[in-house]
């Protein structure tokens, strides 16, 4: 086995990767908004709601002219219209006066409150009593009251989820500036490497890891670009790498998985024009046969050829690149799970530790127990719900210790 | 406003929800099943792996051979051969013998475990020490480990993520039977509704819903079809739901926020043939104003104007619709984060409460604060990070409860 000569822990490596960045920007229909990462501040273009609207059915009202009405001292006031839907009243309302409005409806000048219709009584044609006193904003939003015009109501880098871009609707957005999604191309390395579809031969193995990393790739905000597979010839593989760096942003290599191919990798990265190394083998288990380089300003990511090495590699360094190259600063990823471990689990000081644990309820306690098999085995990944990670400090953790279980899927 | 004649609690509803099924089944390529559902069991064609493969750099060994070897009392072993990689070796192996192998390469027959290579040493040509003792299946994975052929792998409704398209990479399904994605028309009612790159004069509000909806439909796994606005016509809300039946799986209204098109909705989807109203009135806050039917076997569902409530209301009632539409069973969802309520909710009985909450971390104990604002802004459902149910039994919570947040985005 070739030695590493540049270890790097995840949170060095992480401090490495400022110098990539978004790969551009691009206008996409809001339809289409979903997911992708803004590139521009969102100012507010104006107040929002730009108009006071009644949230119930009822009564516009001052609210001052309902004080200390009740069931039994009702207010009586003179009803001066009704507020059709969708249209600016055209009156506007004095002291003992009121306008029937529905939810949704704009407030008449002069009105700052709304009685519920269930609170209220209809005398006559022009008087209506009111049974129950309301504050000034009750059953009605202000103008302004989501946000002021000018104000930035959502930042450069915001991942928008389906609440964001009904924002963006209500902001009158139908279109929106976004980062580029950055392009990821995907080689797999090995002689031992076959299609997919092909049955392998005995000794070979069929090509998982464009497949898994393919996803990996879309469920973090890139588009995979397949290179196929490439044979341990470092002329094919350096073709290959050119080819990747041309089409692509970012260049992702799997395997390697014999000694002979893992340093053909190294090698060829070596000589491709502008390339710096930035690490050769990460403090990570399992994961640690991985490589890291800038070539020409794009970041070259080795990783493992065991499928689950190679996804939870590319959890820990390549999704974080990815963040980069997609302008992603806030991913509004859900919270790890608070939860006791089932085993004791040893670990090496000096290297973060990543394992695959189900998670199971016990008298009202979340476990997480870990799953075990090689890491050449993607259905160990497939049984678990999550990772956690052992801090390089640690020399293990005992049963029974606080474990944040990142959801993993 | 109109009465609500068959009020149903959100499990009433589920318990109706049966009468819904997939929409039918398709073969989609491997690198765009990702969260697409299996609509068909996926049986393990062979032993996955199909041999025995090591994990380590090293030498095949027979276990045996090793007990009691040691740095003083090392096993000195016969190499009787090198396993390509990627090939079948040519040769098996008897008591007494090694074989130098990659990690990835197939353990020759008659070996049943690895030595590391750290763990020996070269005498000459054809001998090595063996410094440390393995068990049999140390370093290696075995025949079948991950499944037996013929075990079933993955269930029908089972919706894949990464892990899940790596395994089926590994059986060899480059193409996969995947559920049709349900096709959701969404209709958008009111006079007070303009299109979103409208400037909406005094009185009317943006369509938030149709694009807000858009997104909730893609995240859960329909696909939109946008049917647009229709103002406060019976006709023409009868010309497009019709539309929307003949294109589409699922129909969603949203809207009708004046006392006029809430009662229109009822009344047309009474109108249409073969229509049941399953419930009209649901009882959640925000929401109560919730029609679902049944028209034609199709589901149909009308929920509250204010883009809050809908979201609301399409995560409670729309969500498991689409689920039991696009064949979901088996979601994977994150689990929802127990936290502590930072202060109390008042809540009526005999109606769940959904109330979105931020997250703030406070001497190591997670708490849940409500985000104040009627359901009408939709920036309050922009600043929450989840959301809370309050148990339709609950007459409220108390400061410091404990609440499980439910991931929103």
């Amino acid at each position: 086995m070739g030695e590493f000569f540049r270890v790097r822990s995840p949170s060095e490596l992480l401090a490495e990767m400022d110098r990539f960045a978004s790969t551009g920007e691009e206008v996409v229909p809001l339809e289409e908004a979903l997911d992708r990462v803004l590139s521009r501040d969102v100012l507010c273009p104006h107040d929002l709601p730009p108009f006071a609207r009644a949230t119930m059915d009822g009564y516009a009202v001052k609210a001052s002219d309902t004080f200390g009405a009740s069931e039994s001292l009702p207010a009586l006031l003179q009803v001066v219209g009704e507020v059709p839907m969708g249209e600016e009243p055209d009156f506007s309302m004095g002291a003992g006066e009121a306008a029937r409005i529905a939810t949704g409806g704009m407030l008449p000048s002069g009105a700052d409150a709304v009685v519920m219709v269930e609170h209220t009584q209809v005398v006559d044609e022009s008087t209506v009593e009111i049974y129950k006193s309301v504050a000034p904003g009750e059953h009605m939003v202000s103008k302004g009251e989501e946000a002021r015009a000018g104000e930035r109501i959502l930042p450069e880098g915001w991942v928008l989820r389906p609440q964001d871009v009904g924002l963006l609707a209500a902001l009158g957005m139908d279109r929106v500036w976004v980062h580029r999604r950055p392009l990821v191309a995907i080689l797999s390395t090995g002689d031992e490497v076959v299609p997919v579809e092909v049955v392998p031969p005995p000794g070979k193995v069929r090509d998982v890891n464009s497949y898994c990393l393919g996803a990996l790739v879309r469920r973090w905000g890139g588009i995979p670009v397949h290179l196929g597979i490439v044979p341990d010839s470092p002329q094919e593989l350096e073709a290959r790498c050119r080819e990747g760096l041309e089409r692509a942003d970012f260049l992702l290599l799997s395997g390697g998985s014999s000694v002979g191919s893992r340093d053909y990798a190294l090698k060829v990265i070596l000589s491709l024009d502008g390339s710096e190394i930035l690490a050769h083998g990460v403090a990570i288990k399992p994961g640690k046969p991985t490589l890291l380089a800038s070539v020409g300003g794009k970041p070259v990511l080795g990783l493992p050829g065991h499928p689950v090495s190679a996804s939870i590699v590319f959890a820990v360094v390549g999704r974080p690149l990815l963040d980069r190259l997609s302008g992603r600063r806030f991913a509004h990823r859900p919270r790890p799970i608070p939860a006791r471990l089932a085993r004791n689990l040893a670990s090496a000081q000096g290297r973060e530790d990543y394992v695959r644990v189900t998670l199971e309820e016990r008298d009202g306690e979340l476990w997480a127990k870990p799953v075990l098999g090689a890491s050449g085995l993607i259905a160990t990944l497939v049984r678990a719900e999550g990772v956690i990670r052992i801090d390089a400090q640690a020399e293990g953790l005992e049963r029974g210790s606080l474990v944040e279980v990142e959801w993993w899927g």
